[in-house]
C-alpha cells in the first residue's frame, strides 16, 4: 500500500535526517532536494525509497560524510574527479556543475567521476544542464546486476543513460537503465507485492522469473556472483536485440569506470569500503551549432508531431519527460506517493538519529 | 541463396561502377572500400546490397555526383557541415575526419552534417576514430520507419548509434539501430525467403508480422504514412522497454537533424530531391582523461572478463565487434557472402553503365 504525503514536509524531514548524519546545511538541502525531486516526478524507485540503503552505507562508512570531491586531471573540455567516497548526489551536483562551466566556456564539458556512491536518478544531473539551456547527459555504473547476452551470471551494472535538452512545454528528459528495468523497480514491485509483468529477471541466462514471492531468486539479484540477473534492454535473445541493451551498458562503463580508471561494475560490492561506482557528466552548448531559439523551437515541434500521431486505441503517446511532468503536477498538488514499507524505514532512521518525526500528511 | 565471392574483385567492380557514375578516382576507391568493408565484416544488409538503392538515387539526382560538403559553422570543438546532397559515405568520411582533427587538437570534436544521403553503416565512421586511438561515435537519422511507443504510424528513423573504442585483440565496435532491427535486415530476410524470427515489424501499433510472404504489409514498411513500422528496441510495450528504444531514436534525432537544423526523419522521402538525412560524428581523445595505454588495457581486460563468463549451454558470449572480427577472418579467407538477388542487381547496374563484369568467384 502507498499513501500520499506532503512534499515540503518530506523534504524537511529528509533535510533534518541528513543534518543529523553530519552533512552541512547546504549539503543536506541539496540531498533532500534531489530525493524529493525524484518522488515529485513519480520515480518512486529512486526517491526516499533509497534512503534505507544510503543509511546502511553511511553507518558502515561506505559513504563518508566529511569527504569532498577533488579534480585530479583537467583540460578546457574535460575533468576527472575523485569523489573520495562522498555521497553520490553531492558528487553528482559538483561534477555536473563543472561540466556545465566548461560547456559555457568552451562548448563542451565531459567529466568522469570515480570512487563515488549511488547517486540516485541520472536524469537529475542531465536536467541540471537543460535547466541552463544546455544539453546534459549523465550515466553511472553500478554493481553487477545485468546479464550479458547469453551469460548465466550477472556482470555489468544496470548502467543508465540520461539525456536532457530544453524543449517546450517542458524539458525532454530521457533517463533509462540499459537493463529492461532498474534494480529499484524490482524492489518497488516486491514492496507492493506485485508480480513482475514482463521478462525483467532471468535465472540461468534465459529462465523468466515473475513471481514476487520467489524470495530466493529475487534476493539472489543482489548477489553479484549468482545465476540470477536483470535482462538487458532487448531481452535475453539476440533476435530481440539483447546484445544492444548489453552493449549500451558497456559503453556506459567506458564513460564512467574506464576513462576515469575507477572501479568497473564487477569490482563494486556493498561490503568493500575501498571501491565505489563511477559516473559521467556531459554538457554541450547548442549555441556552438546554431541559433538556440530556433533549435529548441524545432525540437519542440518535432516532439509535438510525435505526441499527435494516431495511437493504439486506449493508449497515449508520450515522449521522454512527459510522464514525469504529469507526475510532477499531480504530486505537487496531491502529495508524494510513498509506500508503507518505505515510510516505516524512514521513520526508523529518524527515530534512531533522534530526529523528530511529525505528521507528513497533506495539509 | 547466397554464394561466396572474392572481396578484391568485388571491390574493384564497385570502384569501376562508381567511376562510371562520374565520381573521382579517390572517391570511387573510398566508396568501394566502405561497401566491401561492410560485407567483409558480415553486415550483408548494408554492403553491396545497398548499391541498387544508391543507383536509383544517383539516377534520379537525389545523390549529386559532383557536389562537395562544406563547413557552414565551426568552433574549436564543433562544426556543422552542409553535405549538399553528395554521396553519404563521402560526407561521412569528410565529417569524421573533421571530428578527429578537432579531437586531436582540442580533446573533443562534434560534427553534425545535414542534407546528406544514406551513409551505410554508422560503425564505419566510429571505427575511423578508433583506428587512430580515439573514441568514435556516429549516428544518422533516416526516413520514418520506427513506430514511437503506442503509435500506429511509423515516424522516427531507425536511427542507429555507433560507438567504437580501441581495445585488444580488436576494437570494440557497437553499431545498432535503435529499432529492434534495421530496415536492411528485413530486406535481407525477404531476399533469402525467410520468415522474421521475432517481433521486428508491427502493424497497427502492436500486431506482429512475421511471414516473409506478407508482401503487402512488408512493402508498406517503406511507406512513411503507413500503419506498418519497425518495433523500437524493447518491443511495443512499455513493460518490455519500448519507450527506451524509441527515446534513443529521438536522442539521435537531436544530434543529427535538430542541432544541424537539417531535415527531421519525417521530412525525408526518397522522392523529394531537396531533403536528405542528417548525421553526427563525435571523436574524443581518451588522453584528456588519463594514460591511454592503461585505459585501453583496462578496457580490454574488462571485455575479456565478460567473454569468459559462464554461458547458456550451446551459446557463446560476444562483446560488440567480436562477431564482425570473426566474420572478417572468414570473409577475407573464404570470400564475401552475397545473395543471388543482390548480385543480379549489381550486374544489371554494371551492364547498364557499360562496366565490364568479370567473374567474381574466389581464385
Amino acid at each position: 500500500m502507498s499513501k500520499r504525503y506532503d512534499s515540503d514536509k518530506v523534504r524537511d524531514l529528509v533535510h533534518r535526517i541528513y543534518r543529523a548524519y553530519g552533512f552541512t546545511e547546504e549539503q543536506s538541502a541539496e540531498v533532500a532536494k534531489t530525493l524529493v525531486y525524484t518522488d515529485l516526478h513519480g520515480i518512486a524507485s529512486h526517491g526516499v525509497q533509497r534512503m534505507v540503503m544510503y543509511d546502511h552505507f553511511i553507518q558502515n562508512g561506505k559513504i563518508r560524510v566529511n569527504s569532498r570531491p577533488e579534480i585530479v586531471k583537467e583540460t578546457d573540455v574535460s575533468a576527472v574527479v575523485d569523489a573520495n567516497f562522498g555521497l553520490g548526489q553531492l558528487n553528482g551536483i559538483y561534477s555536473m556543475n563543472l561540466a556545465i562551466k566548461k560547456a559555457k566556456a568552451h562548448g563542451v564539458g565531459i567529466v568522469t567521476t570515480k570512487r563515488s556512491g549511488h547517486y540516485g536518478i541520472a536524469g537529475y544531473y542531465a536536467n541540471m544542464a537543460a535547466d541552463q539551456g544546455l544539453i546534459g547527459m549523465s550515466s553511472t555504473n553500478s554493481r553487477p546486476a545485468m546479464l550479458p547476452t547469453h551469460a548465466t551470471q550477472a556482470f555489468v551494472g544496470t548502467n543508465p543513460i540520461a539525456f536532457a535538452m530544453p524543449a517546450e512545454p517542458h524539458n525532454f528528459i530521457y533517463d533509462a537503465a540499459t537493463s529492461t528495468v532498474p534494480q529499484g523497480k524490482i524492489e518497488v514491485y516486491r514492496k507492493l507485492e506485485k508480480d513482475l509483468p514482463a521478462f525483467w529477471v532471468a535465472k540461468d541466462g534465459d529462465q523468466e522469473i515473475n513471481d514476487h514471492n520467489d524470495t530466493e531468486d529475487l534476493d539472489a539479484l543482489r548477489d553479484p556472483l549468482s545465476n540470477v540477473g536483470l535482462t538487458p534492454l532487448g531481452g535475453v535473445r539476440e533476435e530481440t536485440g539483447s546484445h544492444k541493451g548489453f552493449g549500451l551498458a558497456v559503453i556506459v562503463e567506458v564513460f564512467t569506470s574506464i576513462l576515469s580508471l575507477g572501479n568497473t561494475s564487477t569490482e563494486i560490492t556493498p561490503e568493500d569500503l575501498q571501491v565505489g561506482p563511477c559516473q559521467s557528466f556531459i554538457a554541450i552548448d547548442p549555441a556552438i551549432f546554431g541559433d538556440v531559439d530556433q533549435i529548441i523551437k524545432r525540437f519542440s515541434e518535432y516532439l509535438q508531431q510525435i505526441r499527435d500521431l494516431p495511437a493504439i486505441p486506449g493508449k497515449k503517446i508520450y515522449v521522454a519527460g512527459d510522464k514525469e511532468a504529469i507526475a510532477y503536477e499531480d504530486r505537487k498538488q496531491n502529495g508524494l506517493e510513498i509506500d508503507d514499507k518505505t515510510l516505516a524505514e524512514v521513520k526508523a532512521i529518524a527515530d534512531r538519529l533522534g530526529v523528530s518525526y511529525g505528521a507528513l500528511d497533506m495539509a
